[in-house]
């Protein structure tokens, strides 16, 4: 009895597994699915109305988000995770609309420093409004109660993600 | 009386709208990371374990999930969201290791076909299987009534967003 009890217990443990795995990779295909079209709207919709692109939305956002709006430019190329050539020929581009302007470090004269100008924040709150409408409507068939949960499950989801992030580089 | 009444349901739309602007914001924000942690985990160890790009993996789950393996470049280019170029750097590369073939469609020859071939199909599922594995251990802090709740409201959002990306582009 013991055995077929522990035989069923593996057999209920695959199951289970392997429908969470199911069910999680039907979350993914989801998530990514969902990320893709909001990425879509967002790109073409910032591009007609602003003339801006996405990736220079983003970079213009992760120096809006600092306290003194600005950045050392080997932490920037981290958050925009795209090669540090792309990140260069952006920063060029934006520097020429005088949006950013680039400074060095105080105490390491190597470290480049990327600072928002007025301008340029001026600029990103204008865009930035457009966006969280934009963001606002595509969301809007989801109830309160459903965007509490949802924000409430992704928020768990991405701190449980950055934490593997974390375990898998220091391992 | 009246108008006092309305100006306050004008301003309790507007302060309503606005919390649904930021929990939208929110939201988007939330989904945007989770995608990034998971992509580049997945995109890791593609690389490592199995030597397979994620746009190479990418590439042949679309065909996989086909009934008889086979789609026409077009669709396929449209699937995969990149350039028409790209797409077929990649096929070169994987009509070169033999894990698809080019065919032309039978009734009008300027169509290409691309068709799964049986070693792509086993590659395919060998790399799936772990994939779906991966999957299951970074949503596997989430619990089963959480999965439920994300899955659908997530299958949700993804419609509602399909219909109003099929709006536009009718617009």
């Amino acid at each position: 009895m013991k055995a077929q009890s522990q035989t069923s217990d593996v057999v209920a443990t695959i199951s289970r597994s392997k429908a969470s795995g199911k069910s999680a990779l039907r979350a993914w295909l989801r998530l990514w699915a969902c990320v893709g079209s909001v990425e879509r709207v967002v790109r073409t919709r910032l591009y007609s109305d602003h003339g801006m692109t996405l990736p220079r939305f983003d970079y213009l956002s992760q120096l809006y988000r600092e306290p003194d709006r600005r950045m050392n430019m080997t932490e920037l190329s981290r958050r925009l995770m795209v090669s540090g050539g792309n990140v260069t020929g952006l920063t060029d581009r934006l520097v020429a609309d005088g949006l950013v302007k680039r400074e060095q470090d105080s105490s390491d004269r190597r470290v480049q420093i990327i600072v928002l100008t007025d301008d340029g924040y001026e600029r990103f709150i204008q865009v930035a409004r457009e966006h969280e409408k934009w963001i606002g409507e595509l969301f809007e068939d989801l109830s309160p109660d459903q965007m509490r949960v949802l924000n409430q499950t992704l928020g768990q989801l991405k701190q449980s993600l950055e934490e593997k992030l974390n375990e898998q580089q220091e391992a």
